[in-house]
């Protein structure tokens, strides 16, 4: 795990085998529907066994995939039971994609036996192309048939696009007074298929006994500092959407607060896999920004520059650019004095008091050839810090994305 | 001139030959004062034979090089009568940066016998290390003996970096009462030296008698709409300066709108030369939103496509990926319905009213494969418009900013 990344307090956090279905009351399957051309295994479904407590988020984009507007509907009284999804086809700006939708999740739901409303829809892939509708229903018996308690890894696979491999995590968790329960989630990170775009879907689930409310609250706080705090390549999905089911399995649960700080890791967990799987990424880059005014601004500062094309570019040239840093704070829309900065390059301060520092640049460069890259920036002006996570900006990241894919 | 982009009123403007010398009363020269290790031109002199009315604008980057903090306080009276640039070393983090900016201009000021307060400075290159004030103050002589009429040219080369080439151009303006000026401009283009940033620099100049106040409007209404709608990469520099200086030297000058017309003429075609010429690229994108409520909202529209990464990568492989172009508009801030949207590639439709439109994929492919890729969005929302200028994302780009180079 990246320094400052994830919860500061790990206590009593136990990274455990498996994946969605580690905690009690979860079964899941994945399934080749035919939506994805290369015949891969597209259609995943994770069931819990009774109505579970839900919460969902979903993209910030105002081109939204009917996907995200009906998940949001469904989990709007915090409940679900099940989250059915389809890769392949992101069934965005499409004729009838609404319906479509709709049909998805009633199809689930018949199969299941359990009310509409408790099914929620994730969608990936392709955008503009109409969604073969039939060809998913024609498979849902599958891979209901198909849910087991083995089933998590399937169903991580069966949500990928062009990921390269699955990303999933569980942990446990046990408090001072004995308490304790699982929290696990699988992710698919940022992938294009032809006219698509990047794309995150994830799903939690726990054994711990939430209802919706807390259940919102618990996903609110760790996505804050998670996954909104990655960037592969600063373009915003038009279906990124996050669901955490609690199934309540939990024969003695563990305080919230634990439980709490297990979905946060598992969200840093899962958050760090997606950058690492980033479009052409050799490295990870985890850009901290300490001595802000307010974590906001920390937040801010660590955000520009871990967008910055020319940071990015320095990350994969491991070249302990700290001007580009500088230089990409100054954008951020934050008060600071330069005069009062000093960077970090691989943990070695490389600018201090905005004016260069003296050191060896090939033991930087050395310290920066790293499958982890750390830039830290400390602005003088406070207490506050905030990590932000990105990948190294590389010709086969263009080259993927300027493929004539159609 | 691409469509949409510079003063949609082109009466009475002629392109000439030359550069920054072409309006009357300016001389220039550009020598060699050993900062580039190339051995490069590198110490650039604009000057005009007497005090000139004079306006600039410098970058928003917090992070500030001195030399705009000067140039800005030495055109606060709306008067200058020399520019001097000095290309290698941006004299940016260093320490007695301010200091040696102050001596940049003292020099000058000695040389031509003006005040200090007459000279603005510009300088652009590598940043962080410390400026070598005593090469450019040994060359100030040299560069001054060799002021002429017909040094526009050796100037423009002399402020390069990583440019490819000079970037100049001249326009005579008539106006129907028999009214004529001549304004004229260079620049130097995005490019990269070692720990260094994307630069911007700008000289116009005119024999227009304007005065300061008068010249400052003018110049603040053509930067709005040229300078400030072109993105290389989204980083912005420490170091962007522009300045416009007026002699009065026109026998007969033409309507202020004329003038006006003209300033905006030579920033369009400046700005769409830096573009043309960004680091790896190979062909400009010419972003249109139209159809918006305001024009402020018709902007920030365009520049989210224009910077989105994917969007760029989409114009180098030229592929009609307009989904990516919703998809960046949706994150925009701005409100807009997704089912009233339209795009074209390449001037053709490829999406009507938010879903695909029936095309020839190989016919857009081939009406994007262009030196400049035209894509237009109208948002059905009213009349407002803006075009924002990109250029492709490669994977040149990449590999050029990921060099280790120092």
């Amino acid at each position: 795990m990246i320094a400052g990344w994830g919860p500061t307090d790990r206590d009593g956090l136990t990274p455990i085998e498996g994946g969605v279905t580690a905690p009690g009351g979860f079964r899941a399957a994945g399934v080749v529907s035919g939506v994805k051309p290369s015949g891969k295994p597209d259609l995943a479904l994770v069931a819990a066994e009774a109505p579970a407590a839900a919460a969902v988020m979903t993209t910030t984009n105002l081109v939204t995939a009917s996907s995200c507007e009906l998940t949001q509907r469904h989990a709007a009284d915090g409940q679900a039971q099940a989250v059915v999804i389809n890769a392949g086809n992101a069934n965005v700006c499409t004729p009838n994609g609404e319906e479509h939708t709709r049909a998805l999740a009633a199809s689930a739901a018949e199969h299941l036996d359990v009310p509409d409303r408790d099914v929620l829809v994730m969608s990936t892939g392709v955008i503009g192309v109409p969604l073969p509708i039939d060809r998913i229903t024609d498979a849902m018996p599958t891979v209901v048939t198909e849910l087991s308690t083995d089933g998590g890894h399937a169903a991580a696979e069966a949500m990928l696009t062009t990921d390269t491999h699955t990303k999933e995590v569980a942990v446990e968790v046990t408090d001072a007074r004995g308490g304790r329960c699982v929290v696990a989630g699988m992710a698919k990170g940022v992938g294009m298929i032809e006219p698509a775009m990047a794309t995150l879907l994830v799903v939690l689930t726990t054994d711990a006994p939430l209802n919706g409310t807390i259940a919102r609250r618990v996903l609110t706080g760790a996505v804050r500092s998670t996954f909104n705090r990655i960037s592969v390549d600063g373009d915003g999905s038009t279906s990124d959407s996050i669901a955490l089911l609690a199934s309540g399995r939990a024969e003695q649960p563990p305080s919230l607060e634990a439980t709490g700080r297990a979905v946060h890791a598992v969200c840093a967990d899962l958050a760090e896999q997606v950058v690492a799987d980033g479009e052409g990424a050799t490295r990870v880059g985890a850009v901290t920004v300490t001595g802000a005014a307010t974590e906001a601004e920390a937040e801010k500062l660590a955000r520009a520059v871990a967008t910055s094309l020319l940071v990015r570019a320095a990350i994969h040239g491991a070249d302990p650019n700290w001007g580009r840093i500088l230089m990409a704070m100054g954008t951020a829309g934050v008060a600071f004095d330069p005069r009062r900065v000093s960077v970090t390059c691989g943990g070695i301060t490389v600018c201090r008091f905005g004016v260069a520092a003296s050191f060896d640049r090939g033991q930087v460069a050395a310290a920066m050839d790293r499958p982890v890259v750390e830039l830290g920036a400390d602005v003088g002006s406070g207490d506050a810090s905030a990590t932000v996570l990105t990948c190294d900006l590389t010709p086969e990241y263009v080259r993927f994305n300027a493929e004539y894919t159609t």
